[in-house]
């Protein structure tokens, strides 16, 4: 159980136990990472042999440090901890991450109670062991890797290192950025709800995206999904559906993952949202990062590529999205203002050739239209400028707009961040953001309808 | 109907009519990527001002080009088409490519029966109109945009001009190339039977992929995919599943999809292979693109990531797929070789401090294992030299290898690419892996099955 995690992530100074100069090793890529993602706190790398590491004075133990420590992260063999953890608690540190392994998740059980015990004695949160370490955005510190620096609005918790690595490379990647990264590792103490808590309040996160393989403790996870699910949207990603997958994940992190049908249901009635597979998980985070507020189920779709509105049709349909017709008002405005080959109806089909301002003259007449409140914008060629089509839009109204690029080669991939750098989420086809749509929609009219309960 | 679409796509020569010197203008881009794809026969731009055009002197018309001319793209208005199409019945031409709109697709349904009569009396195929044109790699012919000159074993067929250059944008980028790109416009003439019909034949192609709204002629498709769905894999996309997506279908390119059931229907009994959104149409090209033969329906997945490897099982599981036991002379052997923290079933987690060798030494004990034929081998961080694992086994091993590369960062993204040049196909998630995997074993199976019967 945790005092205040909260602590941990905005550490003032940060020991490494283990640093190395060798770049081969665990505890060189921990403090490289801490320094390069431009850390401000205090930095001091802890290693017996002394002398300077990446161009900090080391110390042989903690207590060495001349400093308070508010964070300790340790990167040395299982067997060494548990001294760590005595120093840790005589110089009254804040936090510590175990990245070590050797612990339960190999059978040595009694190694894990003995480390717990002692820093429960102590009062101080464990995040891990066998963890891929913490990092917290808005502190700028990076204890962890891959090394990530872009800011954000999605707080990642993990129990696989990989698949919490991939998410937050691709927000990196995509502009959109993340609060935080936290491998949970064994979670024998720090769990996925002490950091959903924490994350519920932390007000540089506006979504959580969830990867367990089991629940650390049914109850008290019905309580907190409970009290938070509707302050923030909660994406989770629980592999181990099948009993195939759920004996896998049995040896993988002795995660008892209870029968799926019943996690399923639990979603259903505390209005998590389940993501069923990777890149629905990040697609799921993208679209809560960027939408905060209910969105209606009726959507307009406007393309450049009548095929690819028709992917989005189809994929409407299926999940359980209305494509309306658009009102005789509109219909008559954009007969006037478009070209005659433009197919206008819901999908509205500007053709090959239309460019930023066609989006703009279309969009502008169907934000007044009521029956819409959000719109699947597609860019189905390499169409330079889109980031303008919105942004006076956004000022002027309060619709939803979602965007599919394809098609556009390196221009695509400049828009898209362009895009995302204006809030306006941007998805590779018309089917995954309509699925995302669909999704973030539902989570929303659910949180309305427990409004209208109570 | 189509005498010889071939001498299309190998035409020794290509005129333009309406080159343009305006960078801006459609006939500007065709004549710069049939230049810049390094098309080695000659080229004649063709346009009443004269003078070079992008270095070539251009002609007024067809007629007064004192050459032989195979191939003909047009991108004048399109009143303006049947003059061209008689003057290139006078001099010979072998096809025709009308990149221009404002026929059928906009009720000017006269003018595409003129001129199709006009060209069916001279007896030369023609490509659209209203379409984006042909790109036959092989021949570095790319009278077409996108501009891709990367060769490959993927036909494109495509009735979406923004969906075929997806798929061969995105086969480009993953140096996958592709063998061909038509856009099939209003398909008044060359249909996508005849297309499947040429690349069926074509020695560059190995698989083809076919995005249709509708199929031309019920009774000539039908005839060729029982003629030649077994020969080649033929991956379809046909969006318009669901009622709201067949109308707008129709209004996108008056297609009659019919009802998707029987479609359905068909693709089962006549083994296509049939990919439900965009990113399975590409995922199931690039696995077809490189796997040509029967794959067994037991997968065995090896991974660095155990939470990645549960994704693998339960994918595997909901697509009919098979994740057996190891063998115990599998266990004993892999127990000697690996590091005590692996965890040695299937999936096989060789955890996260894995690199390229332990892959290799895991591989080479299970490629001896006769319960698989197929891997799927996911690298679940930033682990270099991936292609090494691979080259040995390939030729000591007639096994499958499929890769899954996530969480990976740059290094991954040039894994991924260093993999595909020696024809290992890798997918961005483990689900999208298994989910092609499923489909292309159905494939091969259903294939021998129907052997069987003869």
């Amino acid at each position: 159980m945790v005092q205040n995690i909260s602590d941990m992530f905005h550490a003032q100074s940060v020991a490494v136990v283990g640093a190395s100069a060798n770049p081969d090793k665990m505890g060189h890529t921990i403090l490289h990472n801490i320094i390069a993602g431009g850390y401000r706190g205090m930095i001091f790398p802890v290693n017996p042999r002394g002398g300077d590491i990446l161009g900090y004075p080391s110390y042989p133990s903690i207590v060495d440090i001349p400093h308070p420590v508010d964070l300790v992260v340790i990167v040395v063999p299982a067997p060494f901890v548990p001294d760590i953890i005595e120093q840790a608690g005589r110089i009254n540190v804040k936090g510590i991450i175990i990245i070590t392994g050797g612990f339960r998740e190999i059978g040595n059980d009694a190694l894990d109670a003995e480390v717990m015990n002692l820093a429960r004695g102590y009062g101080i949160p464990v995040v891990g062991p066998n963890c891929q370490g913490v990092n917290y955005t808005p502190n700028k510190l990076c204890a962890s890797w891959p090394l990530i620096t872009a800011k954000g609005p999605i707080a990642v918790i993990s129990q696989s290192g990989t698949i919490g690595a991939a998410i937050s490379m691709w927000a990196e990647k995509d502009e959109i950025g993340i609060s935080a990264f936290v491998s949970l590792g064994n979670r024998s103490d720090v769990s996925e709800i002490d950091l959903m808590y924490f994350f519920a309040e932390d007000e540089e996160t506006r979504c959580i995206a969830l990867n367990i393989e089991g629940v650390s403790d049914g109850k008290r996870f019905i309580d907190c999904i409970r009290k938070i699910a509707d302050v923030k949207p909660i994406i989770v990603l629980k592999p181990g559906r099948s009993p195939e997958g759920q004996r896998a994940a049995e040896s993988h992190t002795k995660a008892i993952g209870g029968d799926d049908a019943v996690f399923d249901a639990l979603c259903r009635q505390f209005n998590l949202i389940r993501a069923y597979d990777l890149d629905e998980f990040y697609d799921l985070c993208k679209l809560a990062a960027f939408i905060s507020s209910p969105m209606g189920n009726n959507l307009a779709v406007i393309t450049s590529s009548g095929g690819s509105g028709i992917l989005a049709v189809d994929a409407a349909v299926e999940n359980g999205l209305k494509i309306p017709k658009l009102s005789d008002e509109s219909i008559s405005k954009l007969k006037e203002i478009l070209p005659s080959q433009c197919v206008i109806s819901n999908p509205l089909d500007l053709t090959g050739d239309a460019l930023a301002d066609r989006y703009s003259d279309a969009l502008e007449v169907l934000r007044s239209d009521c029956t819409f409140d959000t719109f699947l914008v597609i860019f189905g060629d390499p169409i330079p400028d889109t980031a303008e089509v919105f942004l006076e839009l956004m000022e002027k109204s309060e619709k939803k707009f979602i965007v599919s690029y394809l098609g556009g080669g390196d221009v695509e991939e400049s828009e898209k961040n362009a895009l995302h750098r204006i809030s306006i989420p941007v998805f590779p086809t018309p089917e995954r953001a309509v699925k995302a749509i669909s999704a973030i929609q539902k989570y929303y009219e659910r949180k309305d309808e427990k409004k209208d309960e109570v």
